[in-house]
């Protein structure tokens, strides 16, 4: 398999190529060179050669890269041309989110069932999706042959339920609960810790803000 | 400013030991050593010891760190000791799930108005903060002194906002639709790009699975 040489560099920007191409795909779009492609994307042409010849052959030197076939290979790459069975657990407005992006079910990831503790929510339908007691997890994930959980819990409880769901053969936790899970080498964790990414705003925004009033110190002393 | 010269790299993993740092000043630690902070955020203490010099004379040869004082420090350079005024666009569960994250505010991200074109939704009130139609946007930006929007609208309406916002004096936006939006260089973005995440989550299981795959198939060989 040629997958296992890739990069992880080149696997964050395979899916940015993935959407790029599917906008393509819609405009019907067949064939494009790299330097289309570059000025679209905003990165450079070679990068782009770089990234893309990764998967061996796509592009023809003079008739650009076949945008469907690249489209596609990309998606086997990412394993999204099979199906991903999927539970959300917390069920809150950011499980519902997740439960609501219709999109992700055209990736093939297929939200099986919904998850919480709160009775409130409980036996609640989202989107043809009963919301269940987190009493039935591990019954459900065997029957329902889920490989992902996504969990949109606070942190106090996330370590707790990612054991539950490591034991009853969870392949991948997608993490959006604010701490560091650890679970054992065959279980894929993805964080998506939204502090963190609002901090790195918050820090960029800040130094401008510094640079701007040094500028106006700065300035003023020359006047 | 030191905060300049400090790498990209440095500053992106400076919210995780913003967290540890707290979680540490929680349990009433004092001092914590490289050694102890690693074994921790399990990281090699030569890195902690990298990472923190960036920001001079925190660590002291046998005392260790000076949890609170680091604590402190960190979210000065992060920008989190000041007050970031922040709207959201697109009150749906996603805005909802931001509006709702109490810890946010306490790192001094209020919330100040949320937005939305759905009839149903403007004149809802969530946390004390009432929905309003897109319309207002403009004039609440400069009467609130908004600095941050967050953006969870679908991408066909992103860019426009994105305009509107640029406009209207926003210094930064937290774009959770799935477009690259183009701004000017003395705006910030800061993408969430969920489904992005979610591909390389089912890159990852998917090249388990296929070494799962293989291995068997060597295995049936070899028998």
């Amino acid at each position: 398999m040629e997958r296992k040489e890739i990069s992880k560099a080149v696997i964050t920007r395979l899916p940015r190529y993935y959407r790029y191409l599917g906008e393509l795909l819609e405009e019907g779009v067949e064939r494009i060179s790299s330097n289309d492609l570059s000025i679209r994307m905003k990165v450079t042409a070679s990068q782009i050669r770089q990234d893309l010849n990764n998967f061996g052959g796509f592009g023809q030197q003079g008739y650009g890269y076949n945008v469907k076939y690249l489209y596609t290979e990309i998606a086997k790459i990412l394993g999204i041309d099979r199906q991903h069975n999927l539970i959300i657990i917390g069920s809150g407005n950011l499980g519902q989110a997740i439960a609501n992006y219709a999109n992700f079910e055209r990736r093939g990831f297929i939200v099986k069932g919904m998850f919480d503790v709160n009775p409130r929510l409980i036996g609640l339908v989202v989107r043809g999706i009963e919301i269940r007691g987190v009493e039935e997890l591990e019954k459900f994930i065997v029957e329902h042959e889920v490989q992902i959980a996504a969990l949109t819990i606070p942190k106090t409880k996330a370590p707790e339920i990612a054991d539950r769901l490591v034991k009853a053969g969870i392949k991948a936790i997608w993490n959006f609960a604010h701490v560091d899970l650890v679970v054992p080498d065959d279980v894929v964790v993805e964080n998506v810790h939204l502090s963190e990414s609002l901090m790195r705003l918050s820090y960029r925004v800040s130094s401008m803000q510094d640079e701007e009033t040094e500028r106006r110190a700065q300035g003023q002393k020359q006047t």
